[in-house]
């Protein structure tokens, strides 16, 4: 597997053009993310994920988690690099100040994450979950709960995990079954027995954290049918005492590992609560309103899954760069001389090598336009947090959807040998296959798009968006002309399509809201880098972005048909009649 | 894993209306492929394959081939469903009668084929890859290999593998470095003495049948460089004594199997021939024409991998309705009652299975188009010939782009569940994405479609191809549009671009092209079943048809503004310049 060179000039460019760092730093909370402290954010966690964490990513693919009595064991190497982790603090970047963080933009958060899981996606995934816990405690947990899990949490001693699935309640969490009983007497009164099974709970157990603080959704007894019925708990796997020591192994356990088709050094348990009845753990916010607290969380939670998109394909175009210029294949079609060169020499692998190029820097550029405005809306900017939360289903859907595209192509590049494990370039496909699935699968990002977000702001925000674009891009033909399709598209599905004409389009819909966003921001990157920005990077971003603007803006068109074709061909049939 | 249902109704439909059976039974050759024994040979070929090699698929798949002292074992059950597939005659369908074949047409090969490779592909690959050498043999051996070699092939009792491909050979096969020394003296006068390493052969190595016929790429002492010296030779794993009893192995060995990404069960060997320089091997045709040997199977072998993307995107299709009708999760979005239900109700899980049965069914429809040409051309139509090899690059990479695609949506619908290797969701995608890379990769077809085939018929044949889609489909506004996009590009290219902008656009150009033609052979199965034919695809065939034309074909047009945009952009940067 190609050794991982942080991408920091094209990092730092998507920071300052598309999520506008300079401007963040002119408010009071963000003043201290000058330009030079960013720089060496950026620089300095890509330093670390290259040096750490991309050396362990095969070993940990060929021998991945184990069960090993209870307990998980990762392969070596993981423990000494998560220590190392913790002690230079990068798992506190974006945390409260308050609890020992450093305070800094969910930007830099996402640069964090960025560089990690370029480096090693699976083992990223456990710092990762981690912040999940740590948002639902930071907004949710009462002040005892903060001071007493959130130090540990926000340092990286300790991790979080967050436990909502379960066999009958995937998509829909909803159907949760898991039970939370109130302890009237004896030293836990006040506190919950925790019964239940949860399923896919990415790091639920390991040995590489002193100790694991679980965030688990369960019912109350008598509590509503559904999602109105579900309340949040914390549950440590170790009890924490007064004093912050750490007491006895409370009563869960992992039962299992998933035998997966990638991440392996990721260890996805099956997690039972309670089987002696002495499972205990906290209510964390109000009661039943468990689920509307796991949304606040859930924006954030997507962009870090549509990062991941952007990680893969870095990584395996920087894979499938390094084979195409070292494997010499046949002569150039039409030379004379008829010498073998290097495949990267022949137009199709170019042309490969620059489309994925292309949606890795326009993933990137939508991941941080998308950062940025989260950011915004932290800061009380509502417009910028009804634009975050449009482009949130748009990142994660596409941004992972390109992931798997990018590296299929990086198999595609190596030919033979992209089949053939030992090279790694299959790792990465198997690695990339389940961003569109988990953190909500992308169809239900797509719904989320054309229902809840196309709603947002009494249904303009969306459709300014995209005019918005179409105005800015008047000098780009193919651009303007998507963005006019998707205002199209998204006044038709407002103004006159049902709820199952919008459905029955809402993906491919939110592929061309996508394309149309991230060519827009890669616009802003070329003219930033015209202007003089990022200098090393004045011979390849004017390449890449024509790609993507010339190319790939294009397929976004064809897309519109099916965006708009409603729901009537789908439900001609029923289900029974749809043999294959 | 779902069991294998086979799809005897859509096949029917196919090899009637888009390999036209019925007129290809009116030539003297084809005049026993009788409308009652294709019907039994596509029933009873699909029930043998639903009942013998399906249920080794996904044994195959978790034990896999292993290399034992040389000897390469497969997992139980293999040898006797070989057996049971030899005995009932299936491998000799398409084989000339005077060697015990049934000399039936290619069209009933390729269903064959479909059949067994829906129900298990990398078990398939090994009748697969007998075709080829008993192609080899029939149509470049002398007289006296054809009566030692054929007999046995044909029946199955002994297997053929290909050897192309070295370690510095693989796309160029020119490359490659094997040796032929003619023996002048002693018992093997005549013969030659074969010495070198091959890598990727499939079922190089095995013991299912009695004997292996491995044919060898190798150049003869003093042979030009290149192409033009490379010559083909028959090597016996046994040698075969003159009575047709086997003699003693001959010196060629697996020296090891690799660890591929899926088709576990098909053992990928790399073979060493005359470790103790007595390997011994006959010349098969003339001195110095191996490769040109090699070309006239090549169509053949390309279609028969096309098909497998057909093969996997069926299973794949059929194991996801299976499990998106029972699976119930969430309401339907709207719907009063709030009841859970299967999740086939949801109109994106609905779309994605009705874009999985239609890009199956146009792929279907195809492959049997391009076969039925390929038996008109057998029978001495050249303008048949001529568009039958137009078609084989676009089943190729179309096809098995298709069948990624198809098997990487059977993942999404199975949510969490089909990242678990459990459900066997994730083996049809490992499986399927060997297909793109094998028998010349995607981007090999696409560049052989934009120069050889667009020369065929001096630059005729493919511009009349598309012109008359778009005649046949007037009324279908949106393929008679993309057919008259292919004549423009076909055009362009012909008579206009360099052959690097006539490559760069290649991939883009290849997919719009064979969409065109997948869609205008459902649509000529949509007329079909309306006139009456198929009423048992009565329901359901209109709804995949249009699925495709209204939703499918209009994608195909986004990809017009890549096939031309030309070579300039993507080498305005030296290679070295293009950093991750």
């Amino acid at each position: 597997m190609t050794p991982f060179t942080p991408p920091t000039a094209d990092q730092l460019l998507a920071i300052r053009t598309n999520a506008g760092i300079d401007e963040l730093a002119q408010s009071e909370r963000f003043a201290h993310a000058e330009p030079d402290l960013v720089e060496a954010i950026v620089e300095g966690v890509g330093q670390f994920a290259a040096g750490e964490f991309a050396p362990l990513n095969r070993k940990g693919d060929l021998e991945g988690a184990k069960l090993e009595n209870g307990v998980v064991r990762l392969p070596d190497g993981f423990d000494a690099a998560y220590k190392a982790y913790v002690e230079q603090g990068w798992n506190a970047i974006a945390s409260p100040v308050e609890h020992g963080g450093q305070g800094m933009p969910f930007t830099l958060a996402c640069n964090v994450l960025e560089n990690l899981g370029a480096a090693n996606m699976a083992f990223t995934l456990l710092p990762m979950l981690s912040v999940g816990a740590i948002e639902a405690l930071e907004h949710h947990g009462s002040n005892d709960q903060k001071a007493m899990y959130l130090p540990n949490l926000v340092s990286g001693a300790w991790s979080g995990t967050m436990n909502l699935t379960e066999p009958a309640a995937g998509s829909d969490v909803g159907a949760l079954r898991s039970v939370a009983e109130p302890i009237v007497n004896g030293p836990h009164a006040g506190k919950y027995r925790i019964t239940g099974q949860k399923i896919y709970i990415t790091w639920g157990e390991h040995d590489l954290a002193e100790n694991i603080i679980h965030l688990v959704l369960a019912r109350l007894p008598g509590a509503p049918e559904g999602s109105r019925g579900i309340s949040l708990f914390v549950v440590p796997k170790y009890h924490v005492n007064e004093d912050g020591s750490l007491g006895p192994h409370n009563d869960l356990r992992c039962v299992s590992l998933e035998h997966k088709l990638g991440i392996n050094a990721s260890p996805t348990c099956v997690m039972s609560y309670g089987d002696n009845g002495e499972c205990i753990g906290e209510l964390v916010g109000h009661e039943n309103k468990g689920l509307a607290a796991m949304f606040t969380m859930m924006n954030n939670a997507r962009i870090n899954v549509g990062n991941q998109g952007v990680q893969i394909g870095e990584r395996a175009t920087q894979q499938a760069l390094a084979y195409a210029r070292d494997r010499v294949q046949s002569a150039r079609a039409g030379s004379p001389d008829k010498a073998p060169v290097a495949i990267i020499e022949h137009p199709d692998v170019r042309r490969m090598i620059l489309r994925m190029k292309a949606l890795t820097e326009g993933a990137r550029a939508l991941l941080y336009y998308c950062a940025g405005q989260v950011d915004r809306g932290n800061l009380g900017d509502e417009a910028a947090k009804a634009r975050s939360e449009i482009v949130v289903p748009l990142i994660k859907a596409w941004g992972t959807d390109i992931g798997v595209e990018v590296a299929g192509l990086g198999i595609q590049i190596h030919g033979g040998m992209g089949f053939v494990e030992e090279t790694g370039a299959a790792q990465h496909w198997r690695d990339s296959r389940i961003a569109p699935i988990y953190e909500g699968t992308n169809g239900i990002q797509a719904a989320d798009l054309v229902t809840r977000k196309l709603g947002l702001d009494g249904g303009e925000a969306m459709v300014t968006l995209f005019e918005t674009i179409a105005r800015e891009a008047a000098s780009e033909y193919a651009l303007a002309a998507l963005a006019m399709d998707c205002a199209h598209v998204a006044r038709w599905m407002r103004d006159e399509a049902s709820l199952d004409d919008r459905l029955a389009g809402s993906v491919p819909f939110c592929t061309m809201a996508a394309i149309t966003v991230a060519g827009w921001q890669l616009m802003k990157q070329a003219e930033a880098v015209a202007a003089g920005a990022a200098p090393e990077l004045a011979a390849t971003k004017p390449v890449t972005v024509r790609f993507f603007l010339d190319r790939i803006v294009p397929e976004g068109a064809g897309l519109k048909a099916g965006a708009v074709a409603g729901a009537e061909l789908l439900y001609a049939l029923p289900a029974a009649a749809l043999v294959g």
